[in-house]
């Protein structure tokens, strides 16, 4: 092996980083493939479920602890007497769309119920970099209808994000959001003392649909995307990479700045992130495990059925033939 | 919305198990892709690697616990000190095999150290589907040349796991193992003996070597996969699905049969599959978080260059341009 001197460590560093970038855009390559190919079977999922009203309650009561953590006890009692319906989809890839795959729109249907008007809440999650490399899901607040103020699960909270991203957009498209505490606007004081009294701790899952993320447009996403891929192809060819530093007010280290600052649920990308790569292809899997622990104490799953039958469940199984391993090592 | 009946529910039980399996298909065929489609960039890290000999045990230091939990300190010694290089390969679907590409192998390269003659270990999993329906990974005992009994990890383990497959062989190839503590041979009660002695929780990293999991053949596996197909057809079709019960020996349900009785490493499916999804993948990632905790205390990862070029670490990062969000909220 050739000794290995503080160049060759430097240019292999550079050289993973880039490789990584093309692993990422493999991956990108994947994902699109997998939800062409898979979009058949869900939409025959869809269907089977029509006959299973109950269904999404009880994945929802299986769900894994990336999921089951946000679910505070007052949302769980709307959540399993209303959640009817859960959709992802890839909507920047739909219709011959030629998007990022990674962005997921995440539809939730309900019944009618106590806590708000709508039937339908729809959160939408894009796919963004940013001119600092940082790259993940950033989105919009999705406003409720809360029936009474007395209902609101978040406790104002999400009103008032809403109230703040309205504010940002009358302040016009380009303009960045006011992210220092200093400059903050009245309505912006006003969320910021709210979140400190609510609590980070005890946010309800439907704060999630006020989850912003890092204040990313289309535009740096798309300038930095191709920033980066130029870097790579002139490292990849060993010219010399231009320096960042001539972008404007762009090397100012400026700690009053804090972009998350008024995020009332700041892991609400991660939350998409476990709905649409976990809790949406596992559906069936958790829906089989809820009925295989038997614990439909909660909820009245067979609702609308005759309720004398209650010897079913078992049946459904398929029955374990012999001797053969157990189903403990089953894998998904 | 159509009353549900309880027949209903019975077939939307059905249909969904089998949809479970069209998804597995598509699951099977994604895998496909992805192993051809990052092919490339795999041997293109591994000739990176070539500049960077720490690699591995970087990355083994920043393993996540899925795999770390598998590492006794004992381990890390040897672990640390010589592990040279780490491959997994789709081995069924190489060379245009047209195999299943869950299958796996996994080489491990060692430089000479104390403890055993090899430089190569390589475990192979296959992937198999039982009658009874179960999936999953199994694999045979790899032995390992301890230079001296007293340093042999396994305290033994490993050469009696071996020792007990030899029998098994000899037994001839179509023989079910012996699975019941009543029939042991002499060999399979020591190992039966030494499995209780030395303690399932500490039981050491090489100790996966010998992990067999369910004996399925390959030709009960592909005999299940198609009767399995047959069935999810003949239901798609309406038709009735044959019964199982006319298979001979395979309706008693034996207490006393043990398959896992006398596994030394009964998670060695589990560890194969983090090491193959999450530390293969993502080695990048972890080597870069490695370096970023600056904890290299148990390695001399600079082996090999000049001692004074001590400052170098940080200056590798690329330096962050500005405000911009942290890299806390990045994804892998």
């Amino acid at each position: 092996m050739a000794a290995i001197t503080e160049e060759t460590l430097k240019v292999s560093y550079e050289q993973l980083g880039d490789l990584e970038k093309e692993f990422e855009e493999n991956e990108v390559e994947i994902i699109r493939h997998q939800v062409a190919l898979n979009k058949p079977l869900y939409e025959k999922r869809a269907k089977i479920l029509d006959d299973l009203p109950g269904f999404w309650p009880l994945v929802l009561e299986q769900a894994p602890p990336d999921v089951d953590q946000y679910i505070q006890p007052s949302d769980s009692a709307v959540l399993l007497s209303s959640l009817r319906n859960l959709t992802v989809s890839h909507f920047e890839i739909e219709n011959g769309g030629q998007g990022d795959p990674r962005s997921i729109a995440i539809r939730v249907e309900f019944n009618e119920n106590d806590y708000f008007e709508d039937s339908v809440l729809e959160k939408k999650f894009w796919h963004r970099r940013a001119k600092s490399g940082w790259t993940g899901l950033v989105s919009e607040p999705v406003p409720i209808k809360w029936k009474k103020p007395g209902k609101d699960l978040t406790q104002g909270l999400l009103d008032l994000v809403v109230k703040v991203w309205e504010e940002d957009q009358k302040r016009g498209a380009g303009k960045v959001p006011i992210t220092k505490a200093k400059d903050y606007t009245p309505a912006q004081k006003e969320l910021k003392k709210k979140i400190e009294l609510v609590g980070m701790g005890g946010v309800s899952f439907f704060g999630w649909f006020g989850f912003r993320g890092f204040p990313i447009s289309e535009e740096e996403s798309r300038a930095a995307t191709e920033k980066d891929k130029e870097n790579r192809r002139l490292r990849a060819e060993g010219k010399p990479v231009p320096d960042e530093d001539d972008d404007e007010d762009e090397d100012e280290d400026d700690e009053d700045d804090d972009p998350y600052g008024l995020e009332i649920f700041p892991d609400g990308d991660e939350l998409a992130i476990a709905i649409s790569e976990d809790l949406w292809p596992s559906a069936i899997k958790y829906f089989t495990s809820a009925q295989e622990t038997g614990d439909m104490s909660d909820i009245d799953f067979e609702d609308g059925m005759d309720e004398d039958d209650e010897d079913e469940d078992e049946e459904e199984e398929e029955a374990p033939t012999g001797k053969e391993p157990p189903a403990k090592k089953r894998k998904a």
